[in-house]
C-alpha cells in the first residue's frame, strides 16, 4: 500500500473533481503493475496498473488507495476491469464516500468471488483524498491554514510584508504544498500590501495553483500579479467587477464565507491552501471553516509586529484544539500540523 | 559523569551563589561514593563522595561536574582533598570560570601526578551551572523566558489574566523549573492583573524562588500574595516605597535594566526565571539581557489575544534567532527552548 500511496502522490493536485488513487498490482511478491490517476477525464489508477501487469494480472493482488468505482462516469467501473482481469486479492485502503460508490465497488468485487480487505493505509489514504471528500459529502473544498511565524507568534514586522520569517528549507515545503493543492487563498489586504504571485516555484514538474483572492469590495488592481488565467476574486454579490473581468479574473459572488466555498467548489476546487493574511484567516476561522492547519515556526524572537489571526475573540478556553498533530523539523524551523475538523470517511450507510 | 551530574542537579536552585556540583567516585566498575553541594556553606561534592568512599576512595577514579576548587573559601580546597585521599584520577566535566579558580585545581591534581580528563559531559554541566557561571563572569543573573501560548502565538485571550494555555504535564514542567531557579520575575502588570503566588506547586521536596517584581512606580500592592518574606521589588531610584518596605519587601533601586539585574546578582540571585508580561519580557529582550528560551506551545488556536513580548520594534531581518534549539513533547503540547547567550564557560587566560 505504501507504493500505492506515493503512486496516489502523483496525482496530488491534479485530479480535481476526481480523487488522487494509486494502484499497485503484485503477484509472488512481485510489482508487476503501477498506476495513478493523472487528471480527471483520464483513465483510473486500476486501468494503468492492469494495462502494464496484462496477462500476469490472472490471481494478483490489487492494492488501491480508494474503493474501486462501481459507477459509469467518464470511464467503465474499475471494480469490472478488476473482475474481468482475473484479480484474486483487493486491499483497499479507503472506502469511497461518493454516494454512486460507498461500497457498492467492494460489494461488486466481493460478489464475483475476489478477497477484500478494507483499511489498510487508511489514515494515510483519507489525508490525500480530504479534498475529494470534502468536495463529494459537503459540496465545499479543504481548507488548509498555511502560516509562518516566529517563536512569539509574530508573522511579519510592523510596516513590512510578509516573508523572511522561515528558512529555505520551509519555502521549499510551501512550494510542494502550493503544487498539491487546487488553489491558493489571500485576502485582498495581502495582494494590496506584497502583490504576490502566489505560483509554484522551485517544484520540478510543479504546477501553480489556482488563485483565489477573497476581496469583499473589488479593490484588487487589474494589474495584480496574481490575475492569471483561472484567478478568482471572490467578492460581494454588489461589487463592481469590471476592471476584473476585463482583466480575465473569474468572479465569484457570496454572501458569506460559506457560500463562498461552495462556489468555489462548483468550480472543482477541492483543496484550498489558505496563506492569510490576519483579516481574512480570522474570518474563515471564525466560520469553522479552517479544516486542517500547518504552521511554520521560525525559532527566532521577532517582539512588536503582525499576528497570525485577527480574529475570532473569544475566551482561551474556546480556542480552537488541533487533533492529530504532527511536529517535524524543517531546517532550523519547526512544522507543527494538525486538524480542526475531521476527514469525511463516508456518507451516511456507506459501510459495506 | 551522568551519575554525578544526576546528583549535581539535587542542588539546582539551592546552592548560589555557588554551582550545584556533583561528585560520583568508582573503583573497579562500582560507585563507591556520591555526593552533590547542598547549599552555600555546606560541603562541597567531593566531601561527601570521599566521605562515603573512606578508605577504598584511594586508587579510585572520581567524575565530578566541576572544576574541583583550588582555593580556600568557606570549606578547605577539593582538590587537596582529592589528592589526600588517594584517587588516581580525576575526570572533569567543566572547568570553573571563577578567577580564584580557572584552571588551577586541574593544575594542583596534575601536580600532585593524578591523571585529568576535562569536557566529558561539558554541555549538560554548563546548563547546569548557566547560574553560577553567570553570576561569576558577568557579575548578573543568568536570565530564562518563558511563556506559554497557543499556536496563533497568543498568551491570553483579550481582557483575560493568563493561564490556561497549556496542558497539566506542561504546566508540571514549570513548576520544576520554578523549583530549579533562583527567582522568578514578573513586571507589576502581572501582579495588578492576577496576584500570583509564584511559588512552586506539586513538586516533591520543592522549594518556592524568590519573587522578583520589576515595578518602576511601585504600584505593587502591600498584600500582593507574592510579597513573601525575602520578595523583590525592583523599582526605581525615585520611587515612593515605604509601604512595600512595610510589607518586608526587598527594595531594589535601578535606573536601567542592566543595573538591576547587577544589584539581583547582588543578592546572589544566579538564576532568574522570567515569567512575562509582555511589557518586561519585551524590555528585558530589547536590552540583550534574555540569555535562554523556554517556549511551551498550545496546539490550538485562539484568535485575537495578547502577544508574548511587546517591544522591541524591529524589522524581521532583526529577530533574535535562537541557538542549541530542542524540541520536546510535553502531553499534548511542545516545549521548544534554545540560547539567546552563549553560556560563559571560561574568563580570559584561564585554560589550564
Amino acid at each position: 500500500m505504501r507504493l500505492a500511496l506515493e503512486q496516489a502522490a502523483r496525482g496530488l493536485g491534479r485530479t480535481a473533481p476526481n480523487p488522487p488513487v494509486g494502484c499497485v498490482l503484485v503477484r509472488e511478491g512481485e510489482v508487476i503493475g503501477r498506476g495513478f490517476h493523472p487528471r480527471a477525464g483520464d483513465s483510473h489508477a486500476e486501468v494503468f496498473a492492469l494495462r502494464e501487469a496484462g496477462e500476469r494480472a490472472r490471481g494478483a493482488a490489487a492494492y488501491v488507495t480508494l474503493e474501486p468505482c462501481s459507477h459509469f462516469g467518464r470511464t467503465p467501473p474499475c471494480a469490472d476491469a478488476l473482475v474481468a482481469a482475473g484479480v484474486a486479492r483487493v486491499v483497499v485502503a479507503a472506502l469511497d464516500p461518493n454516494p454512486q460508490v460507498a461500497g457498492r465497488g467492494v460489494r461488486r468485487l466481493r460478489e464475483a468471488g475476489i478477497e477484500v480487505t478494507v483499511g489498510v493505509g487508511e489514515k494515510e489514504a483519507l489525508r490525500q483524498q480530504a479534498g475529494f471528500r470534502s468536495l463529494v459529502t459537503r459540496g465545499r473544498p479543504w481548507v488548509i491554514y498555511k502560516y509562518a511565524m516566529t517563536l512569539d507568534g509574530k508573522v511579519a514586522a510592523p510596516g513590512e510584508g510578509g516573508g523572511g520569517v522561515t528558512s529555505a528549507e520551509a519555502r521549499a515545503r510551501v512550494m510542494r504544498w502550493r503544487d498539491e493543492q487546487d488553489a491558493l487563498a489571500v485576502g485582498v489586504g495581502t495582494v494590496l500590501a506584497d502583490d504576490p504571485r502566489l505560483t509554484t516555484r522551485g517544484v520540478p514538474g510543479g504546477r501553480d495553483p489556482r488563485p483565489v483572492i477573497f476581496d469583499r469590495r473589488a479593490r484588487t488592481p487589474a494589474a495584480a500579479r496574481a490575475l492569471r488565467p483561472g484567478a478568482v476574486v471572490v467578492t460581494s454579490p454588489q461589487a463592481q467587477t469590471a476592471p476584473l473581468e476585463g482583466a480575465g479574473a473569474v468572479i465569484v459572488r457570496a454572501g458569506t464565507l460559506p457560500e463562498a466555498l461552495r462556489e468555489l467548489g462548483a468550480l472543482n476546487v477541492s483543496t484550498l491552501l489558505l496563506e492569510g493574511g490576519p483579516t481574512l484567516a480570522g474570518a474563515v476561522l471564525e466560520a469553522g471553516l479552517v479544516d486542517e492547519v500547518r504552521a511554520l515556526i521560525a525559532p527566532k524572537l521577532l517582539g512588536a509586529g503582525l499576528s497570525p489571526l485577527g480574529a475570532p475573540v473569544r475566551p482561551m478556553a474556546g480556542a480552537a484544539a488541533l487533533r492529530g498533530v504532527h511536529t517535524e523539523p524543517l531546517g532550523p524551523d519547526l512544522l507543527i500540523s494538525g486538524l480542526l475538523n475531521d476527514i469525511p470517511r463516508l456518507s451516511a450507510g456507506g459501510e459495506p
